[in-house]
C-alpha cells in the first residue's frame, strides 16, 4: 500500500464510484419528514441501472410515509479504514458515503425478483415463484438514480503527516484497514442434508 | 449454532442490548429535518453512558441544524447475517438496529478526548494534547439516551421453515454469517520505523 498517496477527497462527481459503493452494501437508511419529525428506518436496497429499490412491509410506518410521496434521503456509507493520524484531532476514519435524494415511486410486482437477484444472484431460479399473496403482501419503491440527485463523498488515504498535525514526528500514525466478510453458510436444522446451492455457494 | 431457535423479534426493551449495539460500531445515520426537507448526514459517534457523542466540523450542514436544535434522530445498524430461506419472500437479513431520538445539545470540549478514547482507548496518552485552535474547529454536541427515545429491533435465528413458508423441503435454506474484521494495521510511510503503540494493538 506504499503507493498510496494522501488524499482526502470530498464530492466526488464519478458514478461509476457511486456505483460502485451502493453495490458493495446491502443497507442503507431511509430518512423522511412525518408531521413535521425526522423518521428514519434501515432498509434493504438493491440497485437495478439507475434506480434504487427498496422493499418491505405495506404496514411499516416510514415506507407508508414515502409511498404517499413525503422527500426521502436514502444513506448509504462503508468505512475502510480507521486513520490513526499523530493527534486525536486529525484522526477519523477512511469511509465512502452517498446520499440519494428524491421522491419514491410504487413499482409493480416484478422488482421483487430483481431485489432478490441483487442481493443474492440466482437465487429466484432454485425456489419457487412468489405468490400473490406474498406479493400483496411487500411493497416495492424505485428511488431513481439521476444528473444531480447524489452526493458521494471519498474520504481515504493516509492521516496526516506529523508537520501537517503540528506533531512530535515519532507518534506513529497509519491506517487499521476495515473489511466485512462473509463467513461460511450454515445450514438450518431440517437442511442440513441437502447441498448448498450455487446462489450461496458462488457468495462466500 | 444448532441450538439457535428460530427468533424473529422486534422492540426489544433491554437497554444493555442497545448498549451492545451501540458499542459495536463507530458510526450511524443523523437525520433531521431542515426547511421541511429530510437531511441526513453518516456521522462517527460514541456512547459515553447514558449520552451519545457526535463531532465534527462546525460547518457542517446537518451538524448546525441539529447544533441548534432541531429534533435529530439517530440510526445505527448491524447486518449479522444474510437469512436465506426456502422462498425469496421469506428471505431477508439478520440485524440489529437503533433509532435514538431527541435534541442535541453541545458539550465542552474535553467530550472530545472521551470521543477519541471510546474509539481507540488508550490513544489520547500516546499523543500530544489538542490545542485551543484545534478544539473550537469542532463542535462536540451530545444525544441523551433516556428511559423512552429509542427503539431497538433485532432480527435473529434461523430463517423460515419449508413450512412455514409453504416452500418445498428439498429447498436449502441457512445463515451466511456476516462479520467486520479488522486488519492488521498498515504504517504510514513516514511511520515505518516505529513501533504499533498499544492502543493499536489491543484493537486489532
Amino acid at each position: 500500500m506504499t503507493e498510496l498517496n494522501r488524499l482526502s477527497e470530498y464530492g466526488v462527481t464519478d458514478r461509476a464510484a457511486l456505483d460502485a459503493l451502493l453495490d458493495s452494501q446491502w443497507a442503507g437508511v431511509l430518512s423522511t419528514v412525518a408531521d413535521g419529525r425526522p423518521l428514519a428506518v434501515p432498509m434493504l436496497y438493491a440497485r437495478d441501472g439507475d434506480r434504487l429499490l427498496l422493499h418491505g412491509s405495506t404496514g411499516a410506518g416510514a415506507l407508508r410515509a414515502v409511498a404517499a410521496g413525503a422527500q426521502a434521503v436514502l444513506t448509504v456509507f462503508a468505512i475502510d479504514a480507521l486513520a490513526v493520524a499523530p493527534t486525536t484531532f486529525e484522526s477519523s476514519v477512511n469511509y465512502r458515503s452517498a446520499t440519494i435524494r428524491g421522491e419514491l415511486t410504487r413499482v409493480d410486482d416484478s422488482a421483487l425478483d430483481v431485489f432478490s437477484e441483487a442481493i443474492l444472484p440466482g437465487r429466484t431460479a432454485e425456489v419457487r415463484a412468489s405468490t400473490r399473496k406474498e406479493l400483496a403482501a411487500s411493497m416495492a419503491l424505485a428511488l431513481p438514480i439521476g444528473a444531480d440527485n447524489w452526493l458521494l463523498k471519498i474520504s481515504g488515504g493516509w492521516p496526516a503527516t506529523p508537520e501537517e498535525a503540528e506533531a512530535d514526528p515519532d507518534v506513529w500514525s497509519g491506517l487499521v484497514p476495515v473489511r466485512t466478510v462473509l463467513d461460511p453458510a450454515v445450514p438450518a436444522p431440517w437442511a442440513e442434508h441437502l447441498p448448498v446451492p450455487p446462489s450461496v455457494q458462488r457468495l462466500t
